[in-house]
């Protein structure tokens, strides 16, 4: 989702170098010095506002947060809420989920969240889609052993797009709920904004829990 | 689903012993003698009423089908209906699904249809579902290489599972469809009886047709 451009992003960004990086090639192999303790670091792949990850972050202290972000209005958004939050396992990255293995070391990720991506789709704009093999080749090259992908989308052709790219890739499937929110397995599901208002509408939401390969 | 029983069924059966097979151990490697030409042989396994089997037999004539059903009376309204159209790639098999490797020789089938499996929705009858891995074995063993398994169910449950399931096993997706009677990549979809009536009041139906690992 686009958003408005505000005045206010690009100077609170500028004043807060120690909670977002906007230089994050140079950060590869030494995220876990923004953080207060060393524990296992998980990846959100297109932040948004940053509900999701603000909740996953207070949810599990005994892990560190990335929030990474291409849009700068919204990382922004985020920014603003983690400047009064002050929490201390989060990190806000201003940066391109297509540069994955130039922002982060092989296996410095314990694992990745992919909510409600944008799901390009054109068949001609597959490539753009962000569990197309080409993306998961980036992911599993930053992803700790047995590192965890989560994918979360409202969007059935994405969905199954994703089901057939991830088996295709040889990711091992460890849940798949085709109706997330009525799903009696899931007790723990931290909604983003997105998800609270299209499920509240009676929307169906889709998840897909898988790893890697192992080598 | 279980139909009451018919008196004529079990007369019907022995009257036509070309058209039907009750005793399919005696056939293991042998089934091509039934058709009157050799071609490449697809399995159904649970044809209920067989309205899909006879139409895929009408559609493909350039392949031979084997109805495989363990209830009697289901089998013998497959029965009354061949009786009537001798088509010459169709043979009905009475015979329990849980014994495939008994009735079938190692790489003697090319494609396997799973149409609406009892779901099991039990946890702890979950080994009874036809897309678990001690049956998912069973048709890798009698499948030729690059054999198909297309799988359809109107049951959400039992296709998360069987996405996992098969997943896990190792076989590669060639298709998820979530809502298959209106996706627009499917246009040959031959329905069942039950399909038929649960899509038309609105029900979802889901497929996923996949292949297992090559040796």
């Amino acid at each position: 989702m686009r958003l408005r451009n505000k005045p206010w992003a690009a100077p609170l960004i500028a004043a807060n170098p120690d909670l977002i990086s906007v230089r994050p090639v140079d950060m590869a192999g030494k995220w876990q010095a923004k953080f207060s303790q060393q524990q296992p670091l998980y990846l959100e792949v297109g932040s948004g506002k940053g509900q999701f990850i603000i909740e996953m972050a207070k949810a599990h202290p005994d892990r560190n947060y990335i929030a990474l972000e291409i849009q700068e209005v919204a990382i922004a958004y985020i920014l603003r809420k983690q400047v009064a939050l002050q929490l201390p396992n989060l990190h806000l990255v201003l940066g391109d989920g297509a540069d994955l293995t130039d922002y982060f070391a092989p296996a410095e990720v314990a694992g990745l969240f992919l909510n409600f991506s944008d799901p390009w789709p054109k068949s001609r704009h597959e490539k753009r889609r962000l569990t197309y093999r080409h993306f998961l080749q980036q992911y599993q090259a930053i992803m700790a052993p047995n590192g965890i992908l989560q994918f979360k989308t409202d969007n059935q052709g994405l969905f199954e797009f994703s089901l057939v790219s991830m088996n295709n890739y040889g990711m091992v499937f460890d849940l798949v709920a085709l109706d997330l929110h009525h799903d009696p397995r899931v007790t723990d599901n931290i909604e983003t904004e997105y998800e609270h208002k299209f499920s509240s509408q009676g929307g169906r939401i889709y998840e897909l829990v898988a790893r890697f390969p192992q080598a």
